[in-house]
């Protein structure tokens, strides 16, 4: 089946605002086997909202639109929707009662034009919406949403569940393999000939800032096929697969912490705190995340890790001896160190702009690598953080 | 002046990749007076991207088209231009050689697919390119551009300057109010009166996770008047207004600290380093940014800090007294001290989710503020760290 998107509201065309609806409704579709073949966006004007239901209309079978249901005079989706399907917008009591209930609930006075939220094009289907104000429906194919996400997150799926229900339903089955530390078109010549002539399997590269992601769509019946495909790409860089689907490597180090119950701290120079930034992002951490040290100068470093002035004199503050005293520091079972370069200046022709030295230590077991990222000063702190996670995570 | 924005891209459409290109290209239009009237994205579809750019050119005086100008089969917007417009495709010899010299000058060997990107529409001009192998080009009142964003940035004010040189342009003129501590309906409120009937004068709010953004978009002759609405504004809520344009309050916390030729360090807590990101994500700020603690164990507050085990036991990890010692574990003209609990747990009666202390210190001056933050987890870090960065801002 094949679906047309459309977005409503002038504020997404102005560009200020970044529309997270249409990846979100896109991401379910796909797993209900139906095609987006088109997205639009249109502003708050009654006769382009219906011109572009009718262009989607035509190239799909079904259309989904996500705004433009608010209270005000420019909220025009409801209008529009009625406009092109030649049947008026009525009121409907029933609904019109909920709002007038959600509004008494949370205290607010509620303003006239709210009415506006209960009426429909006649024949429509109404979607409960239990985090708003504006009910979602359904006619002809036109499926309607609220533009705020999380009124999206709670209506989309009640009309997924109802328009699939009696319609032949490709079961559709999504597996999504996670690689770090190899470039896209490395990774890409690496296993293209194993991907290349498969039919019936759709695979894409998704690039994360997490990481690629190899993504297998296909209709279910197809899952063994793919796990021959999977099998294969994991005897050829499966050292460079750190997982599956909704793995991320910062899970997986607090899962291997949880398994060993083992404590952890880090010391960042360059990467400015990103990596407990991303540690403490999890949810369960605190039981085992016990501090973070970001050293930025040299007095810190010497003052709050206890590493030898000379040492930083002699081989400075980017190299392996530094890190390795920075780890010294630290007093936790697992450990990470971070000195580095990330730029745009600090780059010398020994120590170019990029050079990153990163130390773990896990139980004991010390490990401090050389690496240099290329990029500009943002990516340069996001690789080395997740590098150095994904060395602990080798190692738990 | 109306424009329509056509994005070519199937990974755009399955949702997995979130377009940058549309909103860059949106505010520029908007900074020529061009009005934005919708912007579609299509998958790798000679007909459908054709269909579109007819859809578009009905509505509008001018398209921009972003994608599909790579060197795969897959790249087919040079073709669909061609075919819209019913002219053939051409090589451009100078444009070959040039795409054959970007080869050379970085060592690769060039696909014989490169040839494609050097194949226009007979009669386009030609908008050189100097980030990417295939350059964008302007026929017809379509311009089309590659799909990298830094590819974009390349080659778009090329085509702005030179589409606009001989048009009537309206000179606009943009300024933004950049207010902080003050909720998007309460600002509204506060505000709505001075700005409901001004004529000719496009005002908004954006909300953007650095506060919220009061922008007035006019014609230039207008720019008096504007002058008078932000002076009114000024005078109702100038203490929640921390800047303007591109002022944001880190980079106004670094001016400050190079104004005073001042040293800053922090320590944090429930944020997790989320201050320390914020200031070494600035360019320049190595001078003054000393070292960040993340104190998250109490042991980690009583071990690195030197606050009292008895105060934590008395009056909690979160409360005052526990950062006004952190305050003075720390050894810079200024300091930033935060402990607070982000949720989704920890919450008690007297202490909720949301509680975050901030203790700050300006040249030996203490001010430390209890807040209720409201959101979740990320939400609440992000606002008590920006809250803490505006506090020193106020005080620098």
């Amino acid at each position: 089946m094949k679906c047309y998107i459309i977005l409503v509201g002038t504020e997404l065309l102005n560009g200020m605002m970044v529309d997270t609806n249409s990846i979100y409704m896109a991401e379910n579709l796909n797993r209900y086997g139906v095609e987006i073949v088109g997205k639009s966006v249109v502003g708050d004007k009654i006769k382009d909202i219906e011109k572009t239901i009718k262009y989607g209309k035509e190239i799909s079978d079904f259309v989904v639109i996500s705004g433009g249901l608010g209270p005000t005079i420019d909220d025009l989706t409801r209008d529009a929707v009625a406009k092109f399907l030649d049947k008026p917008l009525t009121l409907y009591k029933e609904e019109f009662e909920k709002i007038k209930e959600k509004f008494k609930r949370v205290n607010i006075k509620m303003a006239e034009n709210n009415i506006r939220q209960a009426k429909f094009p006649e024949g429509a289907i109404i979607i409960d919406n239990k985090s708003g104000a504006a009910p979602a429906f359904l006619i002809d194919d036109i499926a309607v949403f609220p533009g705020v996400p999380s009124e999206v997150k709670e209506t989309f799926p009640k009309f997924l569940n109802m328009y699939f229900k009696d319609k032949e339903k490709k079961e559709m089955y999504i597996k999504d393999i996670l690689v770090w530390g190899l470039p896209e078109s490395e990774l890409e010549e690496k296993i293209y000939d194993i991907i290349l002539n498969e039919k019936g399997i759709f695979v894409e590269f998704l690039v994360k800032n997490y990481g690629i992601i190899i993504r297998f769509l296909a209709e279910k019946n197809k899952k063994e096929e793919i796990d021959i495909l999977k099998e294969k790409i994991y005897s050829r860089i499966g050292k460079y697969i750190f997982g599956e689907d909704e793995d991320r490597i910062e899970r997986l180090v607090l899962k291997g912490l949880e398994n060993n119950n083992y404590t952890i701290s880090t010391a960042e120079s360059c990467t400015g705190g990103m990596v407990a930034t991303k540690l403490i992002g999890l949810s369960g951490i605190s039981k085992y995340y016990k501090e973070g040290l970001i050293t930025y100068s040299n007095e810190s470093k010497i003052y709050r890790l206890g590493v030898e002035e000379e040492i930083i004199v002699k081989y400075g503050a980017v190299s392996e001896q530094t890190v390795n005293e920075m780890l010294d520091g630290l007093k936790t079972d697992v450990k990470i160190a971070i000195s580095g370069i990330a730029g745009p200046t600090g780059g010398t022709k020994e120590k170019p702009v990029g050079t990153v030295y990163i130390g773990i230590e896990v139980a004991g077991e010390k490990e401090i690598k050389k690496y240099l990222f290329r990029g500009d000063r943002e990516v340069v702190r996001e690789r080395a953080a997740l590098t150095a996670l994904n060395m602990v995570r080798e190692k738990l």
